[in-house]
């Protein structure tokens, strides 16, 4: 039976930076998905940057396309009923993000993968992930020939996504799986037109939320705060519009205008998993958590958890020294739950709850400009939005 | 018939802080307080005194014994699950409160009213007011001898606490009230006992609040957070130090007991009235407006309150120009919200949410951490625990 030190289940943000992590340190992977790479790396998905992100894609080499593509941004706008404020991220921070989506960042990984001969299986399902407890995991898998392969491995990383199957191994165990569920969602809209601004702008109005997000100088990403059980035919082009200019629309800003060809719900859900492990099986990035889209935490969340997995799969395979992965998770969790909150009091703030009365709406809105007023609650925004540091173990 | 310019409701930090301000500026007023000067000078009450409070006694002529009785404090501690982190009010906003309780705030205020030859008449209920939406507002008063009387006034100012039945003349002609209710209260107690440290401790624990406050050398003032329908019997003097110490002690922080001689239950509300004026009477302080205790805003809220209500008054009746003072809800409103907005987030951030999730006390905890391991979110806390400058207006 061939063996592997680490096998990573999930060819998404946690699964392919864990591979390529680790490869850098001379711990060979093999990562397995279910979906083609056209598909993965076709599938439009939003994503921003933290600060940690950009230097870890950087310093890993993994940087030089996002360095050149991406948009570098220096501030965030915040609109309440139509009036904006500029939130100078780098000058209150020192930082900046990058818009980049998930995708590309994919593509990069991938890319890096192949050139570094590293395996990556697409089109290959994991049947079962056994013996975690023992000595040896074994993982069992078929390829798109429909042949199926059984090899042990030292560490099993379910990184596949918030619909894991291997997380019920430890819930079901055990475990905590914590959840929050948001009475709101994102009705979320691609768009040929040029930005409306460069940065983004974050739009509260008593009609709801509007993100005006970017895309390309040709493709933009907007969304608006929609009813969970919305579909997409409920949201006519006019309607879309109307609500655009309405709730994101302010002195010199005027949404711009284009053919939409693309329109989706996006769900806003919050869930947290402890512990992240079980013996030889840990689980990283979506598998564990959720964020709603709010903070952009997703990714950069996912990121995190390898940068603490990553030094500690080298130190337990190299040095047969296991103290930092069986601290993975409590080295971890901190963090995830203050992106958590991060994610849930943006949401909070720039959402209109359905139904919500003269007093939630007027505190939201005092919430908002005592933040805006102040430059020290300016800076706490920012601080979380660029994001903290990577946790940095050496190896 | 006779005359004064600006009727006072209430002998409360509201009425009584207008009176003064008047005063200084050469006009006229009576207050009315229904109750004996004994049982406003005795009724103990908690008191932080913000920065722009503290500033308005000093340079009004009302400081000198809060000077030198109060406690000056530069900082607060807030324990999480019984670890302490002082957040230090003074090197990060330049400023510091005082623990100056209310009724000490109000027998200072009396003393110069009377001092100054003011009118102030205790035990005096007023009846009605009329016709302030004409030339001349009408108010009729009966003393404690029986006798009634009604003058006219140019101004009528609600100053009588959050029972007043003047708001409803507002309210139930177009004015809105809006409310929120808390799942929680605080229990109180007051004991003999030295004090358990100088500055004041905010803790919080799976089991609730506590927040460890002080009153003199001797008496201190403890308060624990129930539920809004415990009676003082379900707190029998052992539960109460079980749940201090449970709740509030840290290394090196052990709450210190003594004889209990109050208990108390303290509802939680916020309430806000909009507008706050019509015609010739105006609402101030808590007849406007309710905060729940935890941020400590009520009395610095209604001296916010009257420093705008004071020029205003004066310029209306000295200069004939009441730009000012129509425009009082206006400017008064913005900081209500604010500090109904800083009241909700400290309640909620420090309260167990009877029968709350595993999420919502990890995110809690989380947003806890957040600030404090934030320089920003810190100065962001501190500064509204100061509180805002005052309104200040030329007359």
């Amino acid at each position: 039976m061939n063996h592997v030190p680490v096998a990573i289940i999930g060819a998404g943000p946690a699964g392919l930076t864990l591979a390529h992590l680790l490869h850098l340190q001379g711990v060979e992977s093999i990562v397995f998905e279910s979906r083609t790479r056209k598909d993965v790396e076709e599938t439009v998905r939003a994503g921003i940057l933290e600060q940690g992100t950009l230097n870890l894609m950087r310093e890993t080499g993994v940087g030089a396309r996002m360095e050149a593509e991406a948009d570098h941004d220096e501030a965030i706008d915040i609109s309440i009923n139509n009036e904006r404020t500029r939130i100078p991220l780098t000058e209150l921070t020192g930082h900046k993000v990058a818009i980049y989506p998930q995708h590309e960042y994919l593509k990069d990984f991938i890319a890096k993968r192949i050139e570094d001969g590293g395996e990556l299986l697409f089109t290959t399902t994991v049947d079962s992930v056994e013996n975690y407890e023992g000595d040896l995991a074994k993982v069992t898998y078929t390829e798109a020939d429909g042949s199926s392969t059984t090899i042990t491995a030292d560490y099993v990383i379910a990184a596949d996504g918030s619909n894991s199957p291997y997380r019920k191994l430890i819930t079901e165990d055990g475990g905590v799986r914590a959840r929050h569920e948001y009475p709101y969602a994102w009705f979320g809209i691609l768009v040929e037109a040029p930005k409306t601004q460069k940065e983004l702008i974050y739009a509260t109005h008593p009609e709801g939320f509007a993100l005006i997000s970017t895309r390309t100088d040709e493709i933009q990403r907007y969304y608006l705060q929609c009813n969970p059980d919305d579909t997409p035919d409920m949201w006519s082009d006019d309607r879309i519009w109307e609500q655009l200019h309405l709730r994101a629309d302010s002195p010199g800003i005027t949404v711009s205008e284009g053919r939409i060809f693309d329109k989706a719900v996006l769900r806003f859900r919050s869930a947290v998993t402890e512990p992240m492990q079980k013996g030889r099986l840990f689980l990283a990035g979506d598998a564990a958590h959720t964020v709603p889209p709010t903070g952009a935490k997703g990714l950069n969340l996912a990121v995190a958890d390898v940068a603490v997995l990553a030094p500690a799969l080298v130190r337990a395979l190299k040095k047969k020294d296991t103290g930092l992965l069986d601290s993975y998770t409590s080295l971890a969790v901190p963090r995830i739950w203050k992106a958590q909150h991060f994610s849930y009091w943006m949401s909070s703030m720039l959402h209109a709850v359905p139904g919500e009365d003269h007093f939630a709406t007027q505190r939201r809105f005092a919430e908002l400009r005592s933040v805006l007023e102040s430059q020290s609650g300016q800076r706490y925004l920012a601080e979380q939005y660029v994001g903290r540091d990577l946790p940095r173990f050496e190896v």
